[in-house]
């Protein structure tokens, strides 16, 4: 499965993505899913979150899919990048295995650093170390202030969503607008 | 009634809880109640207002919900956390029984300083001092610039909703749909 | 007709007031009236703006919301007071019977100040010269920092929906969604 | 086919026009279209964009719809403008028959730079260079600090809707409401 500029498999309706020469690099949004439980109350049975997919280039202008390596970061991590100074780097460290049999086996590290060059820009590394498979992948992605900015735009809209926030309010206010129509 | 870490009794589907080794700190909106009056026009029958509520810790990522203090922030007080500079320090001194016959008994004091070795991050420290039960509890919780910027963002989000802008917005757009529905 | 702090006659379910020594300040957003003309499309028929409403004290906490002066200020004034440093200064100058017979016989001057000992607040000024009735009304209300950025949030928040962006989006949304329960 | 000052012909619900003495430039967001392919599922039929009009002034407030040029920005260019420093400058090149027979010959450029004596204003300059028919375009117009700020706040604002991202919230929070109504 390849894909090209503009377009790669399994893109959906509110994935953006940054294509660079070397790598690109797809920003997801993953809602938080509910439940009802016995008495009727919803809970949250997933938490959300926001997926960066690095794909590999494998071509002029075409990305490997299949080879993409996913990092998942919570609200906390967003408010890291959201207030993330020109200067300053950030470092998320990930163990996808966590509290398995697995733990420690496999190791993600996410690097934001600025690019010396921009004012504004960082550079996405991202280090993949596979113990099992005796595997390390590594994406090294150049992201401009100006793409810097959506991501950041698109974090500070999305963490509401990601925190439940801002369905608990729409869920208020559609009780409130039902109240409105019984009049 | 304990809680761990990740989930704690009480927690709602709007809560975001910061977990740190002494204390933990849920932080939750409460937006505006509605009721009809007589000539059927809304009015705001509880006003909107951010919960703070502070759990003390009592062993490895353990609280105590039962032990919790609580402060309610209003609009203008979460005005102040989010234009907060990194060197500026808010403090807010609450009681609970204004206007009651227990006025003056029980005052409780919200400090938000700046933790000295961190760009960004503060200490929450809330003191609560009884004069009928003659107990004071203290709690410090250091709330690093990623989280204090979540909850700047969450802050500013639920802003309108608390002021009940966002609801009366929603009601003039559902009109306007309806409307839009009717040709 | 008089009004005591914290309620005040006039108040709607989307006012944020300030109250202060000699006057109050109230903020209230209305947005864009639609109608539908012959052909089916609509059209805006009163565009959006922000209401700032001063009322002068007439006692302790006591405001008389009959002696009240109204500005009404557009998209672009909002901006304006969104992007105002704390040593900046603004100035509006309306005149409300502008295109009318009486053009140039009142003239309110809204004049927003940095308050000298306090980084971040500003003296709200508004002075109404009637030369009809003779009569010159000033108020001068100070705004703490905390108070500007309830304004500014608040400001931001409605600007999309005083200009109409709000609303159309919603329309789209709408037509998306009922398109989404069609398959 | 001529407009004066407030109304010009084209105007749509979501407009946003700044007047100046020699050009007008009106700035409306066009949302993604979304169809249904034979799976059922959802998918972008033509992407979100923020257009840029430039209409050149023909009198005193009266502006030429039919002589106007436009712009079409994607996020990141979006992303760029909202980011933009005081002092820095951006520029766009835009070939609107990329891909087609035509490539090359017509070269639309953007130039947003600041205005030396304004903190916080920009010349918004457009150049459209026609080959085939041996044309040039200038527009030079000088956007307020108070302008400039309903524009970023604006485009903030639509940004997560041009991406989509607005649009798969609601979707989700449509489901979640309907899910909510069926206890």
């Amino acid at each position: 499965e390849q894909s090209s500029a503009g377009t790669h498999a399994g893109a959906s309706l509110s994935a953006f993505t940054i294509f660079k020469g070397k790598a690109a690099l797809i920003i997801e949004p993953f809602l938080p899913k509910y439940v009802k439980n016995l008495n009727g109350t919803s809970v949250i049975n997933r938490k959300g979150t926001m997926f960066l997919k690095f794909m590999p280039a494998i071509g002029a202008r075409k990305y490997d899919y299949q080879k993409k390596e996913v990092v998942a970061l919570n609200a906390t991590e967003l408010g890291c990048l959201i207030s993330l100074d020109p200067n300053e780097s950030c470092e998320f460290v990930h163990d996808p295995s966590m509290k398995s049999g697995l733990e420690g086996q496999i190791k993600k590290t996410l690097n934001i650093i600025p690019i010396p060059s921009q004012n504004g820009g960082y550079f996405f590394n991202l280090t993949v170390n596979n113990s099992i498979l005796k595997t390390s992948e590594r994406f090294s992605l150049p992201v401009t202030k100006a793409e810097f900015t959506v991501m950041r735009t698109a974090f500070s809209f999305t963490l509401p969503h990601i925190m439940g926030w801002s369905q608990a309010f729409a869920m208020n206010q559609a009780t409130n607008l039902q109240f409105q129509g019984d009049h």
